[in-house]
């Protein structure tokens, strides 16, 4: 038995492992068949000029290790191994396939063979997700980057969250290290039901709260606890393009219904969406124009969806910025208030402030919305923390979704934005945000004016809130050219044609003005006009 | 008009907000039809006996909310609203579900209808989850809790943690606290990737691993890529519950294969599994049993799977934890080292370690293994933080599904984590952890012997590895009297029968041995023998 072997003395790894490694490689594809002898360790040693221990250290590991065994005075065999394994599988096309029949699959079947990698049975979700892949997160930073759905990193109250972050750590008791509530740490529910009673007029109880990796995940987790593929689902058009990519990715048959200076034309819900099973919305700040939905068409979209049986998801994505005049009450608040057995009927008697208390306090089992927080525009994205409040019925099922997907949001975490939360720091920190958004907002609108006016049109159903404004270009170039252009002139914008269930004639951008100063905002739009005059 | 209102003068909530929630809630249940005009500020004022101007602030909020509409001169009037949405919807049922034509569906009609919450169209997968909804963490602590699956909380290393934490709160980028790769921060993955290389023979790029919230998501990601309902799939009997509840959920047929003391019969996979898409395996210490897969049979099973071109998921939940012998090489190495075009054929010339370095390091792209990791028992689970190691086209599958999921891992745990392997306190940490928990089971092996001989038997199979040991009891009752028995003596034992297909004919419990000094497992013995001797 001679195996040709070499080592690389200038290498990192010891000689042993050197050698080991090579046996086994040349036992594992079969240069050295099951049961063949190897050769002493004399003689290897000698071949690959190592000392004699070293090569019975290898051998030894070897043996240890299964790929050899020793025979006492006889020397050492290479293992009764089954055969190396092939490429090729004999089979990999599932039988029920469109190309059942055919033998291996054509790189043309591009229905059933997903874009990365050839020749796997991914599921329907998965070929799904491979057609609809997710555009990589941008990570290329112009020096004039008007991203949107980024809050102002520089403003985070990072030495204080650093305090709580080190106070979590030294409080939190050892239980709290191991597995948890599914729904969630306890004390950060209850911070955030106490806030979204004082900011939001929602109220709820802390054991209607399940928190979750942001919004993305909640809403993951309800349209897999709701749809089936072929369910329809209603979006907003325009809309938030991952959301769309969530439900299309359960194989739900989308239902855009359009979207004017008041939101979601509830009613065209019945022409458009005839049979929706969820309707997802977002009536404080509509992504991306910036309407607002008024209560009337809440009402009407509330009772549509009772009647239909319908699932609501409110997503209230950046609701907390809202730099004038007061909020519209959340849906899920109308939703408990407006539900019979809860708010006392006309025939109920006397109404006292006293039974509205306690009625919000227990809203009926049957409400239609779910309303889906996020702390990443208010906080920072990487934290990864978002909440659902659900209907009391919908809550078991919830958790035990979010138990069998990922068990629990991250322990630390949750402390550290509770105590944050019921300290008051939120609610301050989120006033010095307004502040600062506001008259960045303020600063992007008179650059528009200043530098853009003819040029760039922002939504007119565009209210003062949020974390961008949609803009749309009178230029004589699509999306991608204007986008190229701007960066070219270091101006970073986000393309708002995903956002359109049909590409919108005239270019769209979200134009982000939180992680940008007054004075970077001013400057950016004077440079993205002269990137977009000459030609 | 009159509205009967009445305010209650202890609460503490401000008679303003008080008096705009009763009359706003006196409008949403129709008491006062749109249209109607509401009294004068200064007749509610007088009725429910506050200042006018309170009455007008009230107002004035209704207005702003779309409640009420303000006519110059004439008085307030409700604004015209959608009528009350009433409660019950009209078409709850799916059309194509079982009850179809039959109205509204009963109580008894438990296909359709899940557990929790009634007349809700649940998706199939919402249904399947509800059915099998996870039993809750256990949060009761008897003093003698011998629990499974949690690691020495007491020994991990808060101090330095904290300081990792600190630190790293302090360098990350501000970037690095907006949106990431969804694949896991780059500087955990490198760290992973050489950890792996090091200490369990697993050569992989960084660029094959993705960050998951733990191996639960790991494995539920890959059900959602790669299982269709009704699709086979074979897992270990006995083996991990949480793992079949995410099968099952997905709709998978599940096919129990069982395992001796050398681990999966993987012989009988043909027999018991034939087409089966996925095999969940746990190679390095089998969940529940301890046995080890031999190499023979890894490679048996690596064969099978290229056969079939089906995906193997090697589940090291705590494969870090061996008290003697040499590991086992992971399956995911053997399946990278044995794909020919990686490793040199019979005919490909001499073979030196410098190919097989290389060929490591660039695996083939058919890979059959995923190797799914977990930082719950190292570390602790609350930090819920895992990864996947993938085949090559396995990745950019497996993070567009991490992306649409939950977007990314958390980032400043990450970067923790990837300082804390980095500088080498994890295989300190590992080093400690390994010492101590080997005491502490040759205690509970010791406590067994000494307690429990001729009524505790431990599976053959088990090896000196991992955090528990299974123990079947010849005791006249069942599982569920066992646990109560224990509990009563103050000594928390986990019923393992979960873990088996079909209940096996003696009660048999896992031991976690992890969290316990070795004298109260001593002590918690000896109370469990007492508890169970008597009737």
């Amino acid at each position: 038995m001679d195996i040709l072997l070499s080592l690389d003395r200038r290498a990192r790894q010891p000689l042993r492992d050197q050698l080991y490694d090579a046996l086994r490689a040349a036992i594992l594809a079969g240069e050295v068949p099951p049961g063949a002898k190897l050769p002493s360790t004399r003689a290897i040693a000698a071949q690959v000029g190592v000392a004699r221990f070293t090569a019975e250290d290898s051998y030894a590991r070897l043996v240890a290790d299964g790929y050899a065994v020793g025979r006492h005075g006889a020397g050492t065999f290479v293992a009764p191994l089954a055969a190396p394994p092939s490429a090729a599988p004999d089979d990999a096309s599932p039988p029920s396939g469109p190309d059942a029949g055919s033998g291996r699959s054509t790189p043309t079947a591009s229905a059933t063979t997903p874009r990365p990698g050839p020749h796997r049975p991914w599921s329907a979700w998965g070929r799904r997700v491979a057609d609809g892949a997710a555009p990589p997160v941008a990570t290329e930073s112009p020096p004039f980057a008007f991203r949107h759905g980024t809050p102002a990193l520089d403003a985070f109250p990072h030495a204080l969250w650093r305090r709580l972050q080190t106070r979590a750590a030294r409080e939190a008791p050892p239980a709290e290290l191991a597995y948890g509530p599914a729904h969630g740490l306890p004390a950060l529910r209850e911070a955030i039901a106490a806030y979204l009673a004082r900011a939001r007029g929602l109220r709820c109880g802390p054991d209607q709260i399940v928190v979750t990796a942001g919004t993305q995940q909640a809403i993951d987790l309800l349209a897999r606890l709701w749809l089936d593929p072929g369910d329809a689902v209603a979006v907003e058009n325009p809309g938030y393009p991952s959301v769309r990519r969530v439900l299309a990715a359960a194989g739900a048959a989308l239902r855009p219904v359009p979207v004017d200076g008041d939101g979601l034309r509830v009613d065209l819900l019945d022409d458009l969406a005839p049979g929706a099973k969820l309707v997802h919305v977002t009536p404080s700040h509509q992504y991306p124009t910036g309407a607002v939905l008024p209560l009337a068409r809440r009402l009407t979209l509330l009772a549509w969806a009772r009647r239909r049986g319908a699932l609501v998801v409110e997503d209230d994505y950046d609701g907390e910025f809202r730099y004038g005049g007061h909020a519209v009450p959340a849906l899920a608040g109308l939703d408990a208030a407006a539900v019979p057995g809860a708010a006392p009927g006309p025939n109920a008697g006397p109404l006292s402030a006293g039974d509205l208390g306690r009625t919000d306090a227990a809203p009926s089992a049957v409400g239609s919305v779910v309303y889906v927080g996020s702390f990443s525009k208010v906080l920072y994205p990487g934290l990864r923390l978002g909440y659902a409040v659900l209907p009391p019925d919908l809550v078991a099922p919830f958790a035990a979704a979010k138990a069998l997907t990922d068990r629990q949001a991250p322990a630390h975490a949750q402390r550290v934005l509770a105590a944050f939360i019921a300290e008051g720091h939120f609610e301050r920190h989120l006033a010095r945000m307004r502040r600062l958004y506001a008259a960045r907002r303020a600063a992007l609108l008179a650059g528009l004016d200043a530098h853009l006016a003819g040029v760039a049109a922002r939504d007119p159903a565009a209210t003062a809130a949020g974390l961008h404004i949609l803009v749309r270009f009178d230029v004589p170039y699509d999306e991608r050219a204007l986008v190229a252009r701007a960066t070219r002139a270091g101006v970073g914008l986000d393309a708002a044609g995903a956002c359109f269930a049909a590409p919108p004639a005239a270019p769209a951008v979200l134009l982000g003005y939180a992680p940008l100063p007054e004075d970077r905002i001013d400057e950016g739009l004077r440079r993205l006009a002269g990137a977009l005059r000459h030609p």
